[in-house]
């Protein structure tokens, strides 16, 4: 792997992806720091993958409700998504100096097919770095929830992976844990079960940090 | 690169791969090859990519006319299309032991992509070789064709790579030959621009060989 570089080169902008199992509440805390940092006068970039971009919006219908998608076709196209979105959105808002906050990232691939689909996780983490020019985040929020708060709060099923049992969202965690936990500095983990307002808090003060605002 | 193997694993069937420009003869030369082998009893599967399986032809519409998509986009969802036709279709034909004839394989990502799309030539076939778990065609006929033959032929434009100018085209082509100079064993190039009749005259010969039938 490729030293971890903190700032894409040629950016001035801070990129911030938020990861975690299904129900974690990224949408909430996303929304709640957008709304902060607009406050505090930043140009605040939300987006999301798979679907960032019209061209992601069409992969994100054909994975999430293709049939009988081979594994490697499912990563290919999330890769593809991948590319597309930091090509078009995420760099050219970082390079504008904005704070890109992102609803998933580089260790959802890995963490959902490298440790649920019978891939091979470094594989799928090079096959994303190729996608995206080896962009990292600066900051990776991890809300770690667990299989059974997940599923309490997701309430209806919308999808194929949602549909998984709870071994399957317990391997996820495990692997989201474990990228973490190898790239410590990069990372915030944050409890997802705490109150929703503070775990707002608790991101705030750590991003607070990052973009120069006292929380 | 891993060694090129004639055969894929557990296979008894043979993968015949048709490649070459816009113009080529590609289809002709697959259906006069296909109804012969069939009158000698052979199990033909005549497949194509981009678009060889359902999700492959949403990815075909995707690619070929979507617009403003990222190099590394379009490189992914083509590997995508691949891996998608190789696990669902080509392999399980070749488990049959049937004879698989391919219009374009690996080697048009290459030309198409690594020559006219600024990508790494060797980075998009590694794509390709993980899509595909490393399946090779036991043959690749390669109906080499300029520009100006091609573009004769064609026609009317009906996509973005159609149109590109006779430059692009002869890049691609340089791209097709390079490959079968490099594992001459594994290839048929035969000049595109002879009579149908007798570039058919020569591919049976050849394939013949491979599948016992004297042509």
């Amino acid at each position: 792997m490729p030293p971890a570089s903190t700032s894409p080169s040629g950016a001035s902008g801070v990129f911030i992806a938020f990861e975690g199992g299904d129900g974690a509440g990224k949408s909430t805390q996303i929304e709640r720091l957008a709304a902060w940092l607009r406050e505090g006068g930043h140009e605040v970039v939300v987006t999301r993958e798979p679907g960032g971009t019209p061209v992601g919006q069409q992969i994100r219908e054909l994975v999430l409700h293709g049939d009988h998608l081979a594994p490697r076709a499912e990563a290919l196209l999330f890769a593809a998504d991948r590319a597309q979105h930091v090509t078009t959105v995420v760099r050219p808002a970082l390079e504008r100096g904005a704070v890109v906050l992102q609803d998933r990232y580089l260790d959802s691939s890995v963490a959902y097919q490298g440790a649920g689909r019978d891939l091979d996780a470094q594989e799928v983490q090079r096959l994303s770095l190729w996608a995206t020019e080896d962009l990292r985040p600066t900051l990776t929020v991890l809300l770690d929830v667990t299989p059974e708060v997940g599923r309490a709060r997701r309430g209806d099923v919308h999808d194929r992976l949602e549909s998984e049992g709870d071994d399957f969202h317990e391997r996820v965690r495990r692997h989201f844990l474990e990228l973490a936990e190898a790239e410590a500095h990069r990372y915030l983990v944050v409890d997802a079960a705490l109150p929703a307002a503070e775990v707002a808090q608790i991101v705030k003060g750590c991003v607070g940090d990052l973009v120069g605002e006292s929380a």
